[in-house]
Order: structure tokens, then C-alpha cells, then sequence
């Protein structure tokens, strides 16, 4: 029987334990996809509490009180804190194998130096440990630093100014690089409420008034440009329920009521489904082209039915824990989306997310029909083209990560894998990448120890280090020394 | 290498042999779903032969066989007891890792105490001490109190008198406690042959002619109210093949057309797929408000496709085995199904169940969007208003429960988990919840062993002791000692 | 530790190694379903080189090398055989768990003699031993016979002169069965380009005008009888994407449709798609009585999405590693087609095969829905007449076979699974039999090994022996002493 969560947490073998603590856990971290404030980096967020670390935004513990039939003002209500944190900690017991329970137990341990177990008689101790570790300092660029972050992607909207990102890039006191994400979904969704609305605050932003599809797109350009001046790599799509694609249409066609359908938009009147689907078309296009352009990669989350709960959305609003999986189908339409990009030279270098896990072989098979180097590029032993991203989300477990790893072996070269990404709200969780790569070592050492791939431990470690760092950094372009 | 099938069966390590045999063997059943028949619990039904209670109605068997390729004459059909016995025997070497193996052993070790292995070479000997055992007195009733089964629901049509249930709650000669559950598919299904007759014959239980949806509703309330009274305690619903439901309608429009589609059902004019959709959806509404007001669980089966073989349904008729799993998905309808109800009010405790395995996340994280404690409640580790249910049907079997087990417990609160029901038509199939507990004894052990939960015996005790008996008990509302 | 594919490579009990040694590994080899070229045996072509014989055309490998980033240089294009060579080991060390990393080493085991690693360090070394070999008279038929294949079906189109099973089965110095398989789908695809000539085609080949559905009808049932006439014992069928069946219309009905479709078809006119349908649902019944009189096993593999890179579509033309998985469900389709099949005495022994290995399971218990063994047949251990395939294409990986075995093992008799194919151009791909044998017999013996199964040498010598075999030549009705 091991230990709980020690030294050699996740780690199965000997080889596991060699492979993570000699080389994964030495490389610095990219996070390339995360919703982290820049307001708050920049600011050097304190708090006050556990509470306000843990509690304050974080769905994911949200949603596993809720599991518990914990009452909501304890949650997101008007309870206070310690009352808050104690119920949170009452559910810990009932969380056996949730990701949650390992999380909060890597973050009490790696940030606050507690190593005891998170269960209602210690939950005094925690309180007190953690509060003093707080007012001592540890604040969120020290968070950020502790965790041997080299370089981290917010997520951004067009209409933003990037003030907080300009402030970071000229201060020479924090040494990890935060750069913008460019996630334009607000112009994509031309039949979502407050689309007009959003129009006109982009037009103030680009100092010109947008009417029509290709003023829209100028639009979207100067700020895609703007972005990339900043150091922006990478955008992020997210596509709700799946992804509508109806390849029937030529470019031609699809701009033409793309602009039909944006003013239509404009003047409020309600927009048929068909409509929104070519307008989509028109400007993923258009968008395709452009990151080709700049080099950006381009990110697509799809698979999420959100605010499922629309007496919770009234009361608390998006992104509360009411999102679910999606059970249809975006395959078909996926694939006609990269083959139209692809056929228009207008297909960036991608990575595909699916909220569905039943979609990890069909992603991971896609992924492989539009992998091609460019008969310029050396060739051998590059990067593909289009990839299957890590586990995301309702995924971001223990055997979450493992199912994906497995899809993604059984289809593709392992080696060439992106590697983790946290997608969270919070500094602390630079822990998923602890939690990432102890499972990684343990499923790469696991073939070996299976007599199913060599003990070559050069190659190995190659392949944890390309894994946890190097791919990250050359399949996106990021200048790091 | 372990011994086939002994005390530490399914048991892998030794805390899950501890957690097993001093706590989940000792716990005792509730079977809060099956289709046991109330009347042969009342008359306390005895049997013959082995054939006469594994062979006369098990479809499980029966596909089992079928996939031997043994002739149906020798399942379902004229020949001889002994003769069908021996054929199911004969396909006992060939059922390797399939559930009938396994429950088929356990019935035969735990209520005739036959240790063998069941192989054609023993199939006369298991014949003759299993005929004895049956003659010795092995009836319904001592199965069912052998199981130290607490409390049982059987399956119930709304038109159904419960004669044996009131001639059950008065036998004091039978300890467990037999409760009937409300099944009303049969009203929900307006476009099914032979929903007039139904309606008829629920107007003559009632004593009140049924012209009117209204009227329906009316019925259908004082036949909850009287399987109240005989202490119901749940509902069961089963949509087939996918659940619909349109949740753009308002009360007040499904029900208008609710109305119409009734009358025109019972005019025997065919009912297009638009019109039935909106009457199930005015029903179920009905039905969540009536649940709520009884405090009943809602039970919601989905994702079967029925009857897929026509000349077998013809020969045989409904559940002979012919039955499969839809691949359509559920998962949007239900979203909205919930949805409205929860904003009307309407939404009960309820218990989610696909049939398809694939649904396993999309239900799990689902049933985490409609889990508020009211506030009046305590809060604290209380039970969560929506749940996913136990693996179910084709899904019942150790993979299955273990791949259901990890879906659960990466979605939610593993500890707070329903447990088992058998779901079975025979007593016999009380070892399913021996199987499950062993099974699940295992799972949560593993944690331990793997350094992922805390060896915090008292804990983990009262987890197992939760999943098998408590949480249900309290989720239901049972009464019990 | 395991050493690397040594003697017990993936066995990993004692129990598995005595089970592969004594038993899977002596068994001959029925290759049911491949796309060998009988050309190529019969005129027993040779090779130059390693790159003829692994890179000139097998999309596998070349996938691999897309998923590392390779230039179609170095993959299909214009770059000399070495430096493809180079390119392919160069990917090796990434692809930790591919299916290609243990194929590729199997094979330069078991046909090369060559025991080492395949990685940049070896490379020459194994360039040079390879020629050698091939040098030394390794040729399409010594490939055939080193692998103790007794019988292999090629997959021959109707049109076909099946000039080279003439041959083979006239030329007495080869001792391995060669048959030819019927696959007509391109006189399904009434909508697909190239239809009329098709038809064309079979008019000449059969030496008769066809310009009827009702004459196709003739000509194919020609086809049929020659094809039969060179023992021919199974059809195959792709319906790619997914399943399209519509039940509702009669024999009567869709034969008239089917009738106009066929002469649309033939004038060029586009034909929509209700009318496809209705003419395949016409077509298959036909195919489904000539089977079931020529006593043919039909093959369906289904589930596909081809040439979704419409770029390289046109470069490479298909099959050259640009299709993937479709999303798309094809249960319900596939329910009506079976029982439609059924119904009117047209279903014949069937296998059925999904590329999107979510459809294990509804596979698997779709099958045990259409099994009876006529009234006729003995009955007892006989074999079901609908039976779940296995893993196919990109599930055809290790952990792809072991969720088949257990999705099958769940749902049907395992004793009785038609077990390995090999479905591929190579010759050399004969070790993908032994690399299914080891994992079945880890499999099987797994059950022993945790108490799930007793230990009963002789039943479970039984078991392995038919899955590598028996069941399949009694399935297929195979004349092998």
C-alpha cells in the first residue's frame, strides 16, 4: 500500500518515479491555454483567506458541494467565509477519486506547506496554516513564480484593450511572460443576445463604425494585428452543443449572406439558424486566413451545452457550474470545416478540444488527415499540423487523462504530444501540471515495464521533456531562451 | 493466482476484504427498483425445478444462450426442463467473463450451497441438490429474507389494484417491507397501439369516465395519492430508444395541444410525432409536480430500442430478449427536460439511467446541474437532488459497474452514490447486490492502495456503508428501523 | 520489468504463456477478410527493399509518419526508398504505444530474423539485413506460408474476372486456400460518381445489357454463382458515414423506386437522397436472399468517413490515409435493416464492424437480437448467426482489442468469437494474428488468474483454439481438413 499522495504520488514504478522526478518535474511550465485575469498578474492579487483562494470563483469546487447537496448560500451565497470553507471541507470525505480532492491537497502542500489530509477535524488548522501563509505574502505573481512558469496565454476578447498585458510586458520585475489569447466568439455569434451591442463597442474600440461583413473583418484584423504585437500566439474558439459547418457553399455564397445576416443582426431582428451557420462560415474563414498569416494557432473547444440550469443562470449568471456535456455529434462537420480551410490554404495549426470524451478517438483520427509539413519545412521529425488537445474540463481527471493519452497513442506519435494546459481561473492550479506529468511518466514507464517499449531512458527522457515543454513551445512559436 | 469464485471473490486487495466483509456484507438491501411480481411475494411462489427459476423467465439467460447458437426450442420453446437445463449448462464454458456466469454461480453457492462449477459434467448433480433444495422449502418468500432484504419496490401500473400489496402490508408473517412503485408509461405513450383501451381501463379502476387531459390528470393523481398511501415512495418512467422533449412550448401551449392529442388518441387516429412530444411533455410536467408534492422519486430510464427482432416479437412478445441499446443521444431533451420542470417547480429527487455506455459522462455531469439544496435545508452533507443511477441492464456487469463507478466519481461525490437495485424479475437475483458490493469494496479500496485517499478506515467504513444502505434509505425517504 | 517483445511479449501471467505456447500459437491461420492483391500471390511478387515492402503502400505507417510532422516527401512523394526508410525509423521512438511500433517489430522479427530496436542508431543496419533477406528469396508466398495460413478471402469486386483465384486454385505448388470475397458496394452507390460506367463494366463482364434494376439483379446473381463456383464464402459491405435504411417502405415499394433511381442513375441525372436509399434498402434485400442461398457470411463494416482531405484527395486519390471515424450513429438503421433482412428469410450469417468504437456495445447487444438457431439445426453449442466483429481499422490496436473482447465478453458468449483478420495489403501483416493471439490469451487467462473463471486447462485450451480457428471456419462453412 503506498503513502497517501507522497513523494511518489501517481508514480506505479521505479522507472515512473526516475522519469518524473529527473526531468519532468525540472521543466518550466507553458500554459498556452488559460482564463486567468490580467488585471490581477499585473496587480499582484493578495487574499485574505483560503476561502477567497479557493472558493471566491472556482466551479469545479462548486459543483462537487453541489454533488453533496451542500445548500448554495454556502456556496455562492451570503455565508461567510470560514462557514464557506467548512462546508467545503465537509464534503472532502465523499470526494474519493475526484480531481478535486487531489488538487486541493497538491495545492495545500505545494503553496502552503501542509501536508495533512483536508477532513473536518483538521479544518481549524487548515484555516489558520493557510490565513498566515497568505498575509505572508504569497500573492498571485508569487504563485505564478513558485510554480516555474515560463510563459502563460490569457484569454482575451477583441474588444479588449490589453492595458493590463501592456503594463506586464514593461515590467521588468516579474520575470514569466503573460501574453493574450485572442477568443473572438462575441463576433462569431451573430444570433446570441447583446450581438449589436457588442459590434458597436468593438467599432468604438477600432475607431470606425462597422456596418457591414467586411468592415467587420477589417475590424477584427487591425485588432488581430494588435494582438499579435503583444506577442499573441494563439487564438481560442469555443463552438456550444457542436460545431456547424455546411461545406456545400462556396466562398463567394457564404460571404454573401454573412453580410446579409450581420446587418440583419445589427437591426435586431431575430436570425435563422441556416443564416447564422453560413455568416459562421464566412468568418471562420476569414479568420482561418488570417491566423495562417500571423502564425497564430487556433484552438476549438466544442462539445459544452451551457447554462443548462436557467433558474441558476438568472440568479448567478454564466460560468457558475451549470454547464454540461454535449452529446452531439460535430465530427462530420468538423472535418468539413478543416477540409474547407485546408483546400483555401487557410488552416492554421490547431488543436482540437471535444467536451465529449467519447469524441477522443474520432478527434485523434481526425486530427491525422490534415497533418501535412510543407514540402519546405525539413520534414523530418517536425510537428503535425493539426492535433487532439489534452483532456479538457469535465475530462481534466486522473482517467480522464489517461483515456486521452491511450486515444492519442493509439493513433498518433505520443511523442509529438502537446501536453497539458490548466484552462483555470486560479494561479494555484499550476498543480495540474504536477498531477499531469506524474500520470504521464507513469503511463509512458508503463509500456516499458510491459516489455512493450524499450528501456532507453535517453529516448524517454526526450520524450517527457518534449512533452511537458519543447512541443508547447515549437508548435506555438514562443521565443523563449 | 486466486481461487475461482471464494470468500475474497472480486476482492483484491486486503482493505477491500476488510471494508467488505466487516461492513458491505453486513449492510442489508434495499432494492428500490426491480420487477419482481407482488403476487408471487403474497402467495409466496415455490418452484419445481432449477429450470422453473433460472430458465422460465430470465432473459438474460436466454440471450446468453442465443449467442451459443442453442436452438430456441431449447429456450424458450416445448422441450423438456431437464433439456433446457442441460443446453444452459452446456454454454456455461463458453460465458467467460460475462455477468451470467458469475450471478448463475453465486445463486448456486449462496441459496442451494452448491460450491461447483457449473460445466456439463456436474449439470446432473447440480439438477438433483438443486431439486432438493427446492423441495426442501427454498420459496419465494425465504429468498427473499436469506437476502436480509429490508424493503423492496416492485414495478407498478397506475391501473394496477395493488391487492397484494395491501395483502402484503398486512401479512405480518413476512418481515421486509414490498412497496409498490409507479410505472405510467402506458399513459405517456399516446402514440402506442392500444392506448384507448388503456385509458379505459384506467377510467374503470377509477370509477370516472377519462374524456379530457384534464381528467386524465385527474385519475392519474388519485392513483398516486393511493400508492401513497400504500407507502410508494418513487416513480419510474422509461423512454425509449431517446428521450423528446420540446422545451420551447409553455405550459399553457403543451397543454392545449395535450389536450387535442388525447381526444384524437382516443378517436384511434394516428398521432404525429410533434403532437406526442408536446402531450408527454404537458404529462411529465404534471407528473414532476405530483412528485414533488408526494416527495417521490423520479426514476427516468432511457436509451433502449425495443423489440428489434419482428418475427420473435411475434412468436414470443415483449421483453423476451429482443431488446438493445439506442444510439440515439438523450442528453439535449433531458437537459431541457429538467430544466423546465426545475423552473416550474416541478423537478423531484430524480434518478438518471441510459442504456448506452457512452452516456455514462454526459449523465454524470448532467445530474450536477440541477443539484441545489433548498435553503431551508441544513446544507451540509445532505444528498443532491439529481443523481445518476446505478449501471443498468446491458450495463450491469463488473466492467460495467466499474466504468460506472469512475464516470461517477470524477463527476460528483462518490461517497453520496445511490448504490445498487437488482431491476431483476427473480429473487434469486439478490446476489447481484453481493456481486456490486464486492465490486465496489474493490474500487474504493484501490484509492488507498494507490495512495489516492487516505487509509482512514472510519471513512472509508462509513463511504461503503453509505452506498449500500444509508444514502438511499435517506434519498427515498424510506422508513425504516 | 519485462524485456522488450521477448518470448512472452504481452502474456503477462504464467497462465497466458501457457495458453499462447501450447495452444495459439501452433494454431493454423483463417485470414477471412484481407485486401491482399491476388495478383500479387500469384505471380508471388518480391521486394527490393524494406520501403517496397513496408512504405510503398500501407496508410498505416504513413498516418504514423504525418502524426510526427514528415513531409509527404518523404511519405508518398518523390524521395528515394532510403531516405523513406530513414524518415519512417526516424519516427519510431514517438510512437510509444502505436499499433505500427509492435507490427513493425513483429515483423522484422518473425520474417527478417531481426531481433534488435528500430531507431535512427540501427537504421542501416536494418536497411542492409532487410535486403539481404529479400535477396534471399522472401516472396508474397513464402511470406504466406511462414505464417501458417491455411486459407485467405481477398476482397474481389463483382466485375472482377477473378483470373488470379483461377490460377491459384489450378496452381498446386501453393498450399494455402486463396478465395476470392464478393464486395458490391459499388453497384450500391447509386449516387456516387461513375455509377453508369460501373454499370458498363458489369454489362460487358456478363456479357449482357443491363438496363434494369431487374436485370442488375441477374447479372450480380451471375456474379454471385461464379464467385461461388470459386469458393467464395462471404461477402463485404462498407457503408460509409453511416447506415441509411428506411423500414417503412415494402419489398413492393422500394423495388419500384429502386427501378426509376437505377435508370436516373444510368441517364446521369443526380439522384436525391431518399431515392439511394430506397434503392439500396432494394438491392440489399436481393443480396441478403442470394447470400442466404449461397449459404455467404455477410460482412458489414460501417462507420467510416473517407477522403475528408478533399487537397490530398485529389493528389493521392483514396486510401491513402485520409479517412477517419465517423460520429454518426448507425444502431438504429442497422436495427431495421436486420430485422427488415429477417423478416422475409433474407438474413444470413452476418459480422458486423463499426469504426467508432463507441458502437462496442450497441453492436454487440444489437447482435444477440438476431440469433436463433433454426429449429433444424442440433442447437446445443452451436454458433450464434449475427456476431460482433472484431476491432477494426483504427481500433485495431491493443487496447482496442481488449475493449472489444470485454464489450463482446459482456454482452455474448466469448467461446464463441470468429476472432483475427487481418484486413491488410501486406503479407507481412500475418503477426498481427500473433500480436491478437498474446493479447486474447492475456485476456482469457486474466479471468483465471483473478478467480473469475475456474482453472480448467482443457475448456480454456478449448476456447483458445477456437477463437484462433474452429469457430471461424465453422462459421464461414470453410472445407479445411
Amino acid at each position: 500500500m503506498k503513502n497517501f499522495m507522497d513523494h511518489d504520488f501517481l508514480l506505479d514504478t521505479e522507472l515512473a518515479g526516475l522519469l518524473y522526478h529527473n526531468y519532468a518535474a525540472v521543466m518550466p511550465i507553458i500554459d498556452y491555454h488559460c482564463h486567468m485575469s490580467p488585471k490581477d498578474i499585473a496587480e499582484d492579487k493578495k487574499f485574505e483567506n483560503i476561502t477567497q483562494v479557493w472558493l471566491a470563483a472556482d466551479h469545479y469546487k462548486w459543483r462537487a458541494m453541489r454533488s453533496c447537496g451542500v445548500s448554495e448560500r454556502l456556496i455562492t451565497g451570503d455565508a461567510d467565509d470560514f462557514a464557506k470553507f467548512e462546508a467545503f471541507v465537509g464534503c472532502m470525505p465523499s470526494l474519493i477519486g475526484h480531481p478535486v480532492y487531489h488538487w486541493s491537497h497538491l495545492e495545500l502542500k505545494r503553496y502552503f506547506g501542509y501536508d495533512g489530509v483536508i477532513c473536518p477535524e483538521n479544518c481549524e488548522e487548515i484555516w489558520e496554516i493557510t490565513k498566515k501563509v497568505l498575509e505572508g505574502g504569497l500573492s498571485t505573481r508569487k504563485i505564478i513564480e513558485k510554480s516555474n512558469v515560463k510563459l502563460l496565454c490569457t484569454t482575451d476578447d477583441p474588444a479588449d484593450s490589453l492595458e493590463y498585458h501592456v503594463a506586464l510586458r514593461d515590467d521588468a520585475s516579474f520575470a514569466p511572460v503573460v501574453l493574450p489569447a485572442f477568443r473572438p466568439d462575441k463576433s462569431l455569434n451573430v444570433d446570441a443576445k447583446g450581438f449589436a451591442e457588442y459590434i458597436e463597442l468593438l467599432s468604438s474600440v477600432v475607431g470606425k463604425k462597422i456596418d457591414s461583413f467586411d468592415k467587420l473583418c477589417e475590424a477584427l484584423a487591425s485588432r488581430i494585428e494588435y494582438f499579435a504585437l503583444l506577442g499573441c500566439r494563439t487564438s481560442d474558439h469555443s463552438f456550444d452543443n457542436e460545431v456547424v459547418f455546411d461545406a456545400s457553399l462556396s466562398e463567394q455564397e457564404v460571404k454573401k449572406v454573412a453580410n446579409a445576416t450581420f446587418k440583419r443582426a445589427l437591426s435586431g431582428d431575430p436570425i435563422p439558424s441556416e443564416a447564422a451557420c453560413a455568416y459562421k462560415n464566412a468568418l471562420i474563414r476569414f479568420f482561418g486566413k488570417e491566423y495562417v498569416k500571423h502564425g497564430f494557432v487556433m484552438q476549438i473547444h466544442f462539445g459544452a451545452m451551457r447554462n443548462t440550469n436557467s433558474v441558476m443562470f438568472e440568479k448567478l449568471g454564466p460560468d457558475r457550474g451549470y454547464d454540461t456535456i454535449s452529446g452531439k455529434s460535430s465530427t462530420m462537420a468538423l472535418a468539413a470545416m478543416l477540409d474547407t480551410l485546408n483546400s483555401e490554404g487557410a488552416l492554421p495549426r490547431t488543436v482540437l478540444y471535444s467536451l465529449n470524451p467519447g469524441d477522443n478517438e474520432q478527434i485523434a483520427d481526425l486530427a491525422g488527415c490534415f497533418q501535412y509539413a510543407s514540402e519546405e519545412s525539413e520534414g523530418l521529425m517536425g510537428l503535425p499540423n493539426v492535433v487532439q488537445g489534452a483532456a479538457w474540463w469535465f475530462n481534466d481527471h486522473l482517467s480522464g487523462m489517461k483515456d486521452h493519452f491511450q486515444a492519442y497513442a493509439n493513433a498518433a506519435a505520443f511523442g509529438k504530444f502537446l501536453g497539458m494546459l490548466t484552462d483555470s481561473r486560479s494561479a494555484l492550479s499550476y498543480t495540474r501540471h504536477e498531477y499531469f506529468r506524474r500520470a504521464l511518466c507513469s503511463f509512458v514507464a508503463g509500456f516499458v515495464e510491459r516489455g512493450e517499449y524499450p528501456l532507453d531512458i535517453e529516448a524517454l527522457a526526450q520524450m517527457i521533456c518534449d512533452i511537458c515543454y519543447n512541443n508547447t513551445k515549437d508548435f506555438f512559436g514562443f521565443k523563449l531562451v
